[in-house]
């Protein structure tokens, strides 16, 4: 990955579908554009049946056309390869490009994302498109990176035949031989124990073997890194100094692709997200992921208006200049706004955007046009330095995402940690790689599941040279394979925390205990024995474990280990982060 | 259709299942229902599989004994044809009668309505049935008129093969060709552009294109007309002067088939419905929309005893009246009470009925012997002309209900309407053809979201010569292919509302405004820039729109047009009816 | 079934899957269980894949190896035929195996229970698996009992083409012929007159004919009656006085077979059910209905633990403590605890267990130790003789469960009772035949909907003997094909009630009447005329049935009849159950 160094000032942009509008209304919408401080447009966006609307037929006219006209506003482009919607005539001529949903039922014509990252035929077809338009573009000076398709798998899985017979093929090339699938997996549990890999499921839900989940998961997220990178390799050779990126959707905290092995596998240039954040958290997490994903992540579509199923945008008029300030102060490089006008037709026709319907600029166009000009005189300053991280995985949120209480996990997991670092007013790093973890004061390791030598000792090796660790449960509970492991701590661990793990309890929905000194806390409770030099912060109140240590910390070289016996409650979090952080 | 003025009084009758029954009990019911008052009975719905026990069998022996016995009594006979349930051998030997779900599975034998009106043999089959009905029955002079099938569409459309095969020749022979359809429809979103009409979709739910989806609805609605006419014009040359009608399905206000089009083209001589209303007030827009529909509409399954699924019944003794009496004042010309006696098997063996299982007169049966004398008495009154009108039809409502808040829209346009007049006490009429905006005072427009010139020139015609338009938001935003229009207002109701429609915001969920005056407004929120002359009524009071026009008034010619920026709450939508009528 | 006497105090085991474990452990856990004072193990459930990992390759010797190492600890062993999980390559090979669900999608691979009770190659399989495990361990010393499958239909029915060719066999040999089944059901309900048995659908909901719905409960519970009995018949030449059993899963009042039957046409000589109550009155139940099925019956799945999906359980220390022994008290002869270890993989990873994932004794462990010795040492005392009894029959649940308020009347004929008696302190009997009436005092019949002479005069007879029979609404109100009787009552009941049943009212969801007395009456209520010799206990207090009796009694020999007009509330229940035994 290009490790370019943010510009002085990020860039503005808007996401425009020329294809939608009257040729005679481009001229005023770029002028509009430039009027409202914009720089950049994204373009082309699911227009495979328009630039190719018949397997012999190719048109590139109108998006020769439009990539002109916008150059001569003087805005920068960047294109999109179309693959996310397959043209009608190729899902007709093979229907089984589309991908079967959990209920059985293929996505068909009618959508988008209809197709199966496991196709090749299709695969092939988005690579051939994807260099067309690298060799058409590629050289052109008004564009400045290409997004390759949109919103990559979204929230939808293929569990069809050719996904099945994928995951076979995947699993087979993995474990090598059927017993040592069935011995890392642990299959005889309820007798699955397979003679031949054609016999294996595709886990479309819950009620699987939870090896066989995190396994799929991780196949799934491959294919849509391959399915990338084909395109990414496709276009390199044609695009000279210009970037390559996709815009990743990370609705309700994103875990379908691990986002890191795309950036780094994927071909890509720059991470990029899509904003539909509904609270200020999470919009920092989105952030503070890409800054640790890419220096200078970007963001192709920030919502500008009221989106399809939200609540009301206008009662709070500073949520879009927030959401955006709060972006720029996290180190995003480019922001591209969704959309420039709302669409008369189609199914997000109630869709807000920057223009209202009829097309004349209005208190969002003001706006935007505001914000751009404080932006772009720099006023906008970056956060200091974290002093706070939080370790994060994929594979960790889908270990804990494959039980039936999953996202209680994840939400507590992710979503907790940020919404502690918010009200604590702390600027937060996650930590994808142990070398992240340098020069950080303080280390949260929440939903941590899977043990990992390298990770433990580096958390060791970071609390020896100064640093505190708060662990929450769970942490190292698991082997990559999902199942549960005997020792509930491994050696170097148990010394670190001082203290021997004796029981986890689950604390089943709204069940929670709580602490001497105000905590709440859920989701699983501990029991533990401390060794003599451990210091006990809190403890039990009532309850099951009344009187046993529900916080506390034990020295660890220059820093220490602090230990929370339970997921405790966002403002208990919150202050815990500023007392340690002092 | 016959413009047959309504009798004096209107008629009374039930919904018999002699079929049901020992054939020795059947004089006893008859004896009893002309005790009860009753003088109209409807039957032989759902029997085609004893009419037709095989293909070549025929059994009308049981149909001819029943016509006599009620004849005998004194009784008048509606026969209905039994189209609704298709027999088991029929259904066998070509299961793709049955149509598919949403679900994707067919819904096959062991329901009713178990076939799909995209289905040329089994219309074909009904024709002939309803055929050799009527040269058997049409000229019986106890046989008063024909029900054909039994709540067509009822609330389920065939999503299966046949029925996309019908669409596509459908939809070619309305558009022509394919750039026309894309055009229309606006399909370049999300990249589908057909090129051939075999690619096209059935829209299923709400995830579909907009367009797509309105199509569909009609398309399903003609389909349902020409089912219905098929029967009609084969049944009319046996009939003499026999009337023609269906009983239409009207649950949750009834928007599956467009019933004007059903009784203009359905072959209709009366419009009918069944009443299962929940509220007073949905019982009265049922009936104020029959009475548009067919002056003397008639009400063929009408609740007397507890539905299942349904509340207590007999806690409210004066509800059965007050159904009734409802009806009859708004100009019912017959009504039929569903059912004669509790059910001893099938489905709906718990639902209420005049007489319970065990076939005694009882508390129901003296109940409606009582309403019986009361308006055979001529006791009960029509209500005096309305004053006050609303606008309704069903492709607005289709086109409301294309978006994910489909049944808010509905709601609140059809059910806030009628809810508000009911509250002040208003006698309202349904406003079907602009014709019918003759001799109103008040005229309000709700829900009418497709824009129409013919309707618009009306409206100010109406208000130029004295009548008060009031127009929620959303009037005339689309075009006839759902989508949204780039001028908010025509140039005659900019005039008319003197008034510039500025920004249209979403309101969602449980999301409300509030006006200085004390009304809620929800749902959409609009901002107004007024001419010189406008009168402000009330303004926003907080929120986004604070202080800007919620509710205002423009004078034109002899009357005015008030225009409301948002859906206002029942209570503040009767006071301002009040008002405005004064 | 063999009517050995209880022993002194009853066995306590536990479910141990020593194919989990590694073989080095297996001593350890052996001992482990001794020191926690129990005696029984039961093990070998889903291990069909590990007995047969292909068609033609037998390993028994990992089985011969544990049942000697249990045996050689001094531990008793229960074995399991492994038919609850056919192995993959047999699904593989035959994917009819697996059940149809009402989705319409197989229940495949990658879960349990995957077949069909109707396949009868599958049927066949087990028959050969299971005489092939007796042969081999039939006369082993320290095998003490078979368990046949595991948890017989769950809550899975097949409602596949393989159940449906089945079902229409079935009707078939039991009416003989079309006509007869139209009679009886009453086909003509929709027209249903079927004219080939091909034709007759599988009812997989609530919208099918209720006729047709009992028929396939009686239909599926007879087909899971003879799996089980196929089984034990191909056993039982080969295990000497060993005893055979199966696990019945008695989740949500489990009425999925008819145990009774299960119990004596299954070949089985113990009942036995896994316990996961959520609360005490339903533990009560099951073990009372477990007494009443067999003498000494077992507990094969005694949760001890948290499992997955339900609420906190070390709130509440006593609890398990509890558990058994109200079973205990109830006359139960063994119980084992589910299940040793938390397995670390598949699907129940997060289930609770005597020892936790790390495998140390704990908390739970010394529980069940003190318990252990605790019934040991005979402190245990069994309920004196129950003077309540209730009268229950799975047909009649089915009857009751055919319409979409079935829950409604689940829960209040069984659940209610339950609660009445538990709240009320008085042991109960569950009375399934006639002859089990023989000593009751008080005999509670609510829901028992299906009329049925010989039940009819042993009340009645009872009653003149001395007993109060308490009767509820519905009490003979259908007939065995599920459909409402024209006449209210029979003769001889209405005698004994002393009073004419003149009308039943539904009272949907929360609906309730109030009486006098202070009894909340939901569900149904009942307008009765009685005799000059009846005794007005309580009446209704305002609504539709102002001052009619709500609770009446007649004298009937030594004894008397009381009738409630509607399902009172469990406190009222409780009061008059108190009332009636003084």
């Amino acid at each position: 990955m290009t490790q370019a160094p943010p510009p002085a000032s990020p860039l503005l942009g808007v996401d425009y579908f020329p294809e939608h509008w009257p040729r005679e209304r481009w001229e005023r919408d770029a002028q509009l554009m430039v009027e409202a401080g914009l720089t950049v447009v994204r373009i082309a966006e699911f227009t495979w049946s328009k630039i190719q609307p018949r397997p012999e037929c190719w048109d590139w006219a109108w998006l020769d056309d439009a990539v002109e006209l916008l150059a001569d506003a003087g805005l920068q482009v960047i294109l999109c390869t179309p693959s996310a919607c397959p043209p009608p005539w190729m899902i007709e001529a093979d229907p089984s490009i589309s991908p079967v949903l959990q209920n059985g039922k293929p996505l068909g014509l009618g959508h988008r994302r209809h197709y199966s990252p496991h196709h090749q035929g299709y695969q092939e077809a988005s690579r051939d498109m994807a260099e067309r338009m690298a060799k058409r573009y590629g050289q052109h000076p008004a564009v400045i990176a290409f997004q390759i398709d949109n919103e990559l798998c979204g929230n939808t899985e293929d569990y069809g035949p050719l996904a099945q017979a994928a995951f076979q093929d995947w699993l087979e090339q993995r474990h090598g031989d059927l017993e040592t699938l069935d011995q890392r997996l642990g299959l005889i549990f309820w007798g699955h124990q397979f003679n031949s890999w054609s016999q294996i499921p595709v886990p479309c839900d819950h009620s699987f073997h939870p090896g066989l989940q995190l396994e799929y998961k991780r196949f799934c997220s491959e294919a849509w890194v391959r399915f990338c990178a084909v395109q990414a390799d496709a276009m390199r050779p044609h695009i000279g100094e210009r970037l390559l990126t996709t815009n990743c959707y990370l609705h309700r905290w994103g875990t379908h692709i691990d986002w890191s092995d795309l950036v780094s596998q994927g071909g890509l240039d720059r991470f990029s997200f899509d904003n539909y954040s509904s609270s200020d958290h999470e919009n920092a997490f989105y952030n503070d992921l890409g800054r640790a994903l890419s220096p200078g992540h970007w963001i192709l579509e920030q919502q500008c208006g009221l989106p399809q199923g939200q609540n009301l945008w206008p009662d709070d008029p500073e949520r879009l200049r927030r959401a955006l300030l709060r972006s720029v102060e996290r180190g995003a490089e480019l922001l591209t706004f969704f959309r420039w006008r709302q669409g008369l037709f189609g199914q997000e026709q109630d869709h807000g955007a920057i223009l209202d319907h009829h097309g004349r600029p209005g208190p969002t166009f003001r706006q935007v046009q505001e914000v751009a000009a404080e932006i772009a005189h720099g006023e906008v300053k970056q956060l200091p330095p974290a002093r706070v991280g939080a370790v994060f995985s994929w594979e960790d949120s889908w270990a804990l995402a494959s039980s039936p209480e999953a996202m209680d996990h994840v939400a507590i997991s992710i979503e907790r940690v940020s919404q502690a670092a918010h009200l604590a007013e702390e600027p937060l790093n996650w930590v994808l790689r142990p070398e992240q973890l340098q020069g950080l004061e303080l280390i949260v390791v929440a939903g941590k599941v899977i043990r990992d030598e390298a990770w433990e000792e580096a958390l060791v090796a970071a609390a020896e040279a100064g640093a505190c660790i708060v662990s929450l449960p769970l942490f190292g509970a698991k082997d990559r394979w999902n199942a549960y492991l005997p020792d509930y701590q491994s050696e170097i661990i148990r010394k670190a925390q001082g203290a021997l793990l004796e029981r986890r309890i689950n604390l089943r929905g709204e069940h929670q205990l709580h602490s001497q000194e105000g905590m709440k806390l859920g989701l699983r409770a501990e029991a533990w024995e401390l060794d003599a030099d451990g210091e006990v912060l809190d403890r039990f109140a009532g309850g099951p474990l009344q009187d046993q240590p529900a916080l506390f910390r034990h020295a660890v070289g220059r820093g220490s280990w602090v230990t929370l016996a339970g997921y405790p409650d966002p403002q208990a979090f919150a202050r815990l982060l500023t007392q340690l952080c002092q």
